[in-house]
């Protein structure tokens, strides 16, 4: 049997422990639907919860939750109705489609596809000679075609409203922002913050979670003033991060960059120090929940792939099966998003900044006196007018003579100075309204995920047998604790086992009971889904003459204690916090031999 | 000024404070889409934590995670694709659509108009010359049409794959119950439940959050053994509930009936013990995030309202603003849903039951000689066989003679006994394959966020002022602390704050940190969005002799206690988790007195 490559191990065990699968398999499935099992359902919250509490409430940033449908105004503002395509190619003879690009660059050497224009990819199908992976038939001389990934539907009766699945969260917070601002008493710097499901119709999803019609990301958008407000760059300077550069990407001898967020910051290697705080904050964030840190970076947008409006950009990645995956972005987007939505929208996209003291100025006026100018100039009596309006604001100086010189059209018009009526008007202003600036970090929540199963799989040796578990990070892990008793037909340890589980349950611990098979089988169930820990019911812990005890055993370590019932719910809270580690608690009692788990 | 209603003053408050708004409002906003400020989604937020806790985590439940997106077939075998539709009638004259049935309702006496006939429908508006509700042409001879409810997309490219927003979490669950059953290790009753967002393209959406186009929902699917699983009615047997039996509703003279759960379940009033027993748990529940429970009650589905297959259906509803509104319903729902999902699918939608001890089971089959069959009874010989077959299932004794008489078409064949080949053949086994049933306990999400909040408005007078705030249970509160600084140019002070802040929500509290106009406004400020407790860092607190303290005042009563800060998160802790009263906190430190506060 050849080995099986770390996405298809990911895969099975997704499966058959209930971390993920395709959806509704029953009825076939459709491509880029995934359905996440008791196990995954929970690490992806988990997941989530961590997330809100470094991003949102750690930052102090507003959360809200919008709709997933929104109308289709918003789409022709932020550019998505537009431009939000991929290249599509069908084949002539079995009608399957494919993205063009992704063509391109499985069969030949060319890097990007995707940014090229669609006649050098009709080009390229041709030149190469490219046939559909379906069928076998030659694309050569079929027409590439732009493809929307919006979903698009209809809402209410009738077909006036269209709508769409919202490609992104981000637009519901965009769009929001005249309300926000507000909530935000009016003052820079601010973030918001959504965690829901964006949706992308794309043409072949593929790599299980990571390429999907539906998905759930994380997004906060930070609202700065972009000539007054600076991040808390101190807090992260010191973190250690793997840049990838785009300048090492496109040196044929470049290389991964081992620096810190403060020195590549101060070097100019991150652009920004906004972005450069925020893959300080996403660094340490991934290492916490459980991301190996040997298989991740962050990789810089090359100019090709970024959008004109973002400053800089940087995605995070980590290695899977030998792929690097984005698991999230950090882009710069300047007033690009607020500025397109006060283009087509009713609304104030700008926050009123005070000046430190009251501003006077002086502007410049002309009233002209027409009764004058229009017989002597006639129809060009307006343009003289604009004229000197002109003259006033460019060049107040030109007044001080007693006639003044403007052009209209190409002729020359000399006007007497009383006639202009010239004077310097001076208005006080307390602030000016300002367009903030946006920096996004937008975080793929699946892919994270996804990441984090394959991060955490391990295989070794107990008892003789090969065992397969997950390293998780008990911050993250679906299940805090098993709960077993000994044997199943023994009413002193089920009922004992029971009442553990409630008082688990009531601490605040997600908890699994199971009575089902050996013991030993029971823990591999529990290491195959990462749960930390496990506490057995036995016979010794109840009949012996000091109090009643059970055994807690450690997921990595194998190891077991044996821990007074009393102590229980103290000793798996401070594990679960870290207050103490295992070892901590395998010196406070009693350890109890591996071979006594049969 | 007219008073305002009570949905008015939910309507205001929720948008001036960040509860939740018309979504797109910038944009003209589309009816039916609304989005959750910060408070808001806070709020939803942990009033689906705390329907987690009690509905999954403390039931031991499967709680799963799918996509909103789901393929036709799906809704073919649910029947939504056929039966998921309003009555809709178009003005002739504006172009606007209305819900047929609610125009009969609000015009005429009738009630229930959706379970009319549509002919029956049109009648009535013509009977009653009803008008355009917009524009006030006649409605009279326009054409009712059903209009399907759920909101269609187009999956990848092309039109081949047709795809519909789930219009319930519900299908969700059932599309996947042959690999859910198997995580449940194939034994009922299990339950599993899914928290998300659902969609009905509504006509008319109306009245805030009551009647949305998408909003979220909390499901519990029970699967059970409708021959051998009993709830544990016990524990919710003394739970006193407020019923409107189908009985009472149609009696001229019915009125409410205040009951408990076991009497209810015992006297037959709710039909089915696993619908009574969540209705127990949902009371408890309901009355733990902080409805009113003086203006809750469980209304039972009349006859004419229920599904066919429901064998019995409460709603629980509570009163806003004079109108009882569905916030969730309880459906016995039989083997319906997984049973049309079994005809539907190519997938195993039962769960094999053991049989206490194996059985033998007879069979009665024949295995006729057609060699002898054939030459004499020529085309008719392959029916003679079958109706043999036949015979021998029905009745086995008919074989007992020497010859046995059947008939096929309309003729009586007679055949020698040992040319049918009658034998009884023995099986073991072990057990059989049933089709679970499922109990249903839905849950709108957002309907509960309105009633919390529409029943937790309070108007009191403090301080000679009148004072608006919300009751809100800290169970579900947006925000557990608001933090202030009296002053915020005393920098002690602010610092202090600050440093208070980062500990209490490195604690786990959401904190609200405020330094903006009097120390009074703050106060309502937090009144205003139900933060239970606000923590003031004032001069006398860091200059006194003793240890440094804060004060920390309780928003329902408005009093104030100075405590040391060293204590400050201990309090806290204990305040949120119930452990202590704020009487038992103004008892064990030095109470402030009102007045000091400006």
């Amino acid at each position: 049997m050849p080995e099986r490559s770390e996405g298809e191990a990911v895969a099975e065990l997704a499966k058959r422990r209930g971390f993920f699968f395709g959806a509704a398999g029953a009825y076939g499935g459709v491509g880029g639907f995934y359905t996440y099992g008791p196990q995954g359902a929970s690490l992806k919250r988990n997941v989530e919860d961590a997330w809100r509490e470094r991003f949102a409430i750690e930052e102090g940033n507003l959360e809200i939750d919008g709709p997933t449908v929104m109308p289709e105004p918003v789409f022709e503002a932020s550019g998505h109705l537009d431009g939000f395509d991929d290249m599509l190619v069908e084949c002539p003879q079995c009608g399957e489609s494919h993205r063009a690009d992704h063509l391109i660059e499985d069969a030949t050497g060319v890097e990007e596809a995707e940014s090229l224009p669609i006649p050098e990819v009709e080009a390229l199908i041709e030149e190469h000679d490219l046939a559909c992976p379906n069928c076998g038939a030659p694309l050569a001389g079929e027409a590439v075609k732009e493809f929307n990934l919006m979903f698009g539907t209809t809402i209410g009766p009738g077909s006036s409203t269209p709508g769409y699945l919202r490609p992104e969260t981000a637009q519901g917070i965009f769009v929001e922002f005249p309300r926000l601002k507000e909530y935000a008493r009016n003052r820079l710097p601010f973030g918001v913050t959504q965690i829901g499901r964006a949706y992308r119709n794309e043409i072949s999803p593929r790599k299980s979670l990571v390429r999907t019609r539906e998905f759930t990301q994380a997004e906060l958008e930070q609202f700065v003033d972009p000539e007054r407000d600076e991040p808390d760059l101190s807090a992260v300077a010191d973190v250690a991060v793997r840049l990838y550069p785009a300048t090492e990407q496109t040196d044929d001898d470049g290389s991964i960059v081992d620096t810190t967020i403060g020195e590549a910051v101060a070097d100019g290697v991150i652009g920004d120090a906004w972005v450069g705080y925020f893959l300080g904050v996403a660094s340490e964030w991934y290492d916490s929940v459980g991301v190996d840190m040997d298989r991740f970076r962050f990789r810089q947008h090359l100019a090709g792939e970024r959008a004109h409006y973002a400053a800089d950009c940087w995605d995070a990645e980590a290695e899977v099966d030998g792929d690097w995956i984005e698991i999230a972005g950090f882009a710069y987007r300047g007033s690009y998003d607020l500025s397109k939505h006060a283009e087509h929208a009713a609304d104030d996209f700008t926050v009123f900044r005070q000046y430190d003291e009251p501003k006077t100025v002086e502007t410049a006026v002309v009233d002209p006196d027409m009764s004058v100018l229009g017989p002597e100039f006639g129809g060009a009596a307006a343009d003289v007018a604009d004229a000197l309006q002109d003259l006033a604001e460019r060049d107040p100086s030109a007044f001080e003579g007693s006639e003044v010189t403007v052009e209209a059209g190409d002729t020359e018009y000399a006007v007497p100075t009383d006639v202009a009526n010239f004077r310097v008007e001076e208005q006080t202003e307390s602030g000016e309204h300002v367009t903030p600036h946006v920096v996004e970090p937008s975080f793929g929540v699946d892919r994270t995920v996804y990441t984090l199963v394959a991060h955490a799989m391990r295989t070794d040796e107990v008892d003789g047998e090969t065992r397969t578990y997950l390293d998780l990070s008990p911050t993250v892990a679906p299940t805090d604790v098993g709960v077993f008793p000994l044997v199943s037909n023994v009413e002193d340890l089920t009922e004992r086992a029971d009442e553990l589980v409630a008082d688990l349950r009531a601490a605040g611990f997600s908890v699994v009971h199971d009575d089902s098979g050996s013991i030993g089988r029971r823990y591999r169930r529990q290491d195959e889904v990462g749960t930390p820990f496990c506490v057995t019911v036995d016979r010794d812990g109840l009949e012996g003459d000091g109090p009643d005890s059970v055994t807690v055993r450690e997921r990595d370590s194998a190891a077991q204690v044996r821990v007074p019932i009393d102590d229980l719910v103290s000793v798996l809270l401070d594990l679960r916090a870290g207050v103490r580690t295992f070892d901590d608690v395998l010196d406070a009692y009693d350890p109890v031999s591996p071979g006594a788990e049969a």
